[in-house]
């Protein structure tokens, strides 16, 4: 067991926790009070502005914050080359996960892209409303929301965001985002001109074909894979059936009301799923943990968000992701797997959820890193030394757990631990980044523990503060009494995709995989 | 005593209470939890954006908030030309204070000055930074903080702010900010364009004679009388007395870090001085809070700070000045008294705060503005309204205080009980502006009940929810270890005066008349 895990729970048994409404609560709330006391509250005293406490450090979220202050780097780091081979696969081969399917990094991968955002030119810097706030659906800003909106006060149109049917490979009609892109992908649509442009990364940018199959999204990270653009699509069709439920129930409403009543009630709905879905996937707990909003009214970590740099660092996950993905068309290797929106326009969102829920995903750790991601890993290592992070064992330290004395605390595999000591000579010596990847994962979860531990932090401190959830807020006023019920009713992915998919099957909707059995 | 006042405190023997510093901080902290704990906890469901929640009524804080809903007005609300006559004097003369000198008000102006910043072309928006950031001394913005500073990395001028010595008219000299017109007063000088330029108000724009005695200020509002020019004065120089400390403790500082960390010093020695000399001053309590910031550090009242309409309404103590300022020079009408430095650069400073100490303020309350200032009652009457607040009853309810059934229990006063009679019908109907200065002022307290209750809430849940405040934030990495000693040992505004005039009398500089007794 991890040390993650509180230590009193293991007496408590498992499943029939779940059973009982008020020992779920409480015992929800005993592991959420418990993972978030590992380290201290926020305000975070240092930002990337500075490395010392000032008003603007303290208050100008424009920069990053940072867990830990900046320490001076020893000279004899090894080489970033060298430190690529703890990532790099010595045989080619990958290792995959027996606990997570595909669903599982599709679904960190577009809720981390909706607040860790480094600004690119600036890596001390961040575009981050630092709020779970949906803007890879709703935009970053009033004006670009603006843009997405139909902003039709005529029946049937109320609070709706603009939307397109599009008629799938077998016939059927579905409900996407407008496209991005006019004349076969040569250029922009001038309405959305506004909207952060999609980022192609490293490689070449995608042809104009692909570019064709491109949504008009809130988040520049929307259309990355097809399975990014599937979690945003059915984001956009639970918004506009709310949208469309709140219009008839309340006919006195304007376009904009219902707009953002709509708003208020998908925000606390998803983040629902991220504690129901995500975090229980993650969590090695033995029962499930409730999404509770009150567990945060009278914390004393219910403190302003804000972004760190460590927590961009560590949501490097790039060797989640298999080699392929196999898709009802076939396998389509995972490099060309991204901006092209193609499968999910042939197949429709069910189809690609049951794709994404079907097949494993990667493992995550060492030597697991496909060659052609390689550089990503170099330069996160980098990226770490820029900020001048303090060392592996003093992050332990940090988040209340023991340093690593020997390697082999850090790894119990042979190799890890002989290269861990060749590259670093003591665990002392070990940095941020390379330390929270070579640690062995912890049992019945897909990370290892520092990462694990880290991101229960930020997970429940960050989401569970969002101010639709607080005490007077969260409401039949904030929502209407429907909307409550509508959001106390959602208990996973699978309730959203049946809302707002015409066909209903019993192929699994899951980030684990139905085989998998606890240790 | 009023409803205030928490019974529990009334069996405490009052001044045993101060020699026992355990036990000031136990009475301390209950009477600020008692006092915070009279409304609900931020953050605010509503703002001016819209009539009901949203993401945007949540998030964007250029929009005041607002404690209440909008609510309709009725249509026969009194013409505020009638309502004019609540605040009006009827036979012309001023009452004064029993308890208050003017350092109060002046006090209270520069300090709210800082943080009360309604857009004037539009009332619903606010350019505030929601914290007490000394902005008046520091300006809103990193770029006017720039013009502000010397910016010299030379030894004997780090971290400093921007000043000059000026001969006063005994031929000694003082610190001061620069002048911020050049050309005899004609044109500001370009150095401080980036400044916010101060209000003029209503009336003509000063002669430049007074112009040319105006500084370079950071706050629009720290010129508008020489008593808000004293206030930044002192912590002007307080600030370049910080930053010369430092930089000789830390010969390695550069500029920067000298700036930034006599900042942070500054900000929570101001804090505390709003604590210990101002809210003493205004509660009733019989004995004298201390300003401990861990009284927030675990409180469920630790929330983002936000400035609500309401409150930009109920800090219009237009009546609490009086109608001749008494300077060594000879009296000043209080018409001639604004926008013109010549007292505080004839005088001195200690002369100006010796001066603000000597002379009664005027009383809070119904039938005491001046005629002059009575366009500010309406117009704050009209504001009020189209803000389309609850009624004084529903404010009165909101912050747990029993609603009036007569209106005897708003005033004794039967000229004022007539008057609210003659204007609103019912207690029921009192709008919550009229309301809050009709209400007799609590028994050793400056202030009317809903007004000290309203104040208490906003003045503890936002001045010590301060960043600098903060639990992992207020110690000696922040301030360094002298530093911290220098917040501790300031507990008056004579402290601070003292370490920055070259002459000490024993005058009294104080809030609280020297001759006034508690009932």
């Amino acid at each position: 067991m991890s040390e993650w895990l509180p230590k009193k729970l293991t007496a408590v048994a498992g499943a029939a926790v779940n059973d009982i409404p008020w020992l779920a609560h409480e015992a929800s709330s005993f592991v959420i009070n418990h993972a978030v006391g590992a380290t201290r509250t926020r305000p975070h005293p240092w930002s990337m502005v500075s490395e010392y406490t000032s008003w603007q450090s303290l208050t100008d979220r424009s920069y990053l914050a940072r867990h830990r202050p900046a320490v001076p780097l020893p000279d004899d780091l090894p080489d970033p080359d060298r430190v690529k081979m703890l990532f790099a696969r010595p045989d080619g081969r990958q290792r995959l996960s027996t606990k997570s399917t595909c669903l599982f990094p599709s679904f960190a991968q577009y809720l981390t892209d909706g607040f860790i955002r480094t600004d690119p030119s600036d890596p001390r810097k961040t575009t981050s409303n630092h709020e779970i706030d949906l803007c890879p659906l709703y935009g970053r800003t009033l004006a670009q929301t603006a843009i997405l909106r139909l902003g039709s006060n005529e029946a049937g149109e109320r609070g709706r965001l603009r939307s397109q049917k599009v008629r799938l490979a077998d016939g059927t009609k579905e409900e996407y985002a407008p496209f991005l892109y006019i004349d076969r992908g040569e250029r922009i649509d001038p309405v959305f001109a506004g909207l952060d442009p999609p980022l192609f990364g490293q490689g070449p940018a995608p042809s104009p074909a692909r570019r064709a199959t491109l949504f008009a999204f809130g988040g520049d990270r929307a259309n990355s894979t097809p399975f990014a653009a599937m979690m945003n699509t059915l984001l956009l069709r639970e918004h506009n059936r709310l949208a469309g439920e709140l219009e008839r129930r309340n006919p006195g409403w304007d376009d904009e009301r219902v707009f953002q009543t709509a708003r208020n009630i998908l925000i606390p709905m998803y983040i629902k799923l991220v504690v129901v879905e995500y975090i229980n996937h993650i969590t090695p707990l033995p029962f499930r943990l409730v999404a509770d909003p009150s567990v945060a009214w009278k914390a004393d970590w219910n403190r302003p968000n804000w972004i760190t740099g460590e927590f961009s660092l560590l949501y490097r996950w790039h060797s989640l992701m298999p080699d392929e993905i196999v898709l009802p068309g076939g396998a389509i290797p995972l490099g060309s797997f991204g901006l092209d929106n193609t499968p999910l326009l042939d197949h429709g969102l069910l189809a690609l959820f049951a794709a994404a829920s079907a097949q494993p995903a990667a493992a995550l750790g060492a030597f697991n890193t496909a060659a052609s991601l390689l550089p990503l890993e170099i330069a996160a290592v980098k990226q770490a030394r820029f900020y001048r992070l303090d060392t592996y064992n003093n992050y332990r330290r940090h988040f209340h757990l023991p340093p690593a004395r020997y390697f082999s605390d850090i790894t119990k595999d042979p190799a890890t631990e002989l290269l861990l000591k060749d590259l670093y000579g003591t665990p002392d010596r070990v940095e941020f980044y390379p330390g929270l990847f070579a640690e062995d994962r912890v049992v019945n979860s897909p990370l290892p523990n520092l990462i694990l531990t880290m991101v229960a932090v930020d997970a429940f401190s960050q989401a569970l503060t969002n101010p639709l959830l607080s005490e007077h807020v969260y409401n039949a006023a904030t929502f209407t009494s429907w909307g409550l019920s509508e959001i106390e009713a959602t208990n996973s992915l699978r309730t959203m995709l049946d809302r707002n998919v015409a066909t209903r099957t019993d192929v699994p909707i899951t980030m684990t995989q139905p085989s998998w059995q606890a240790d």
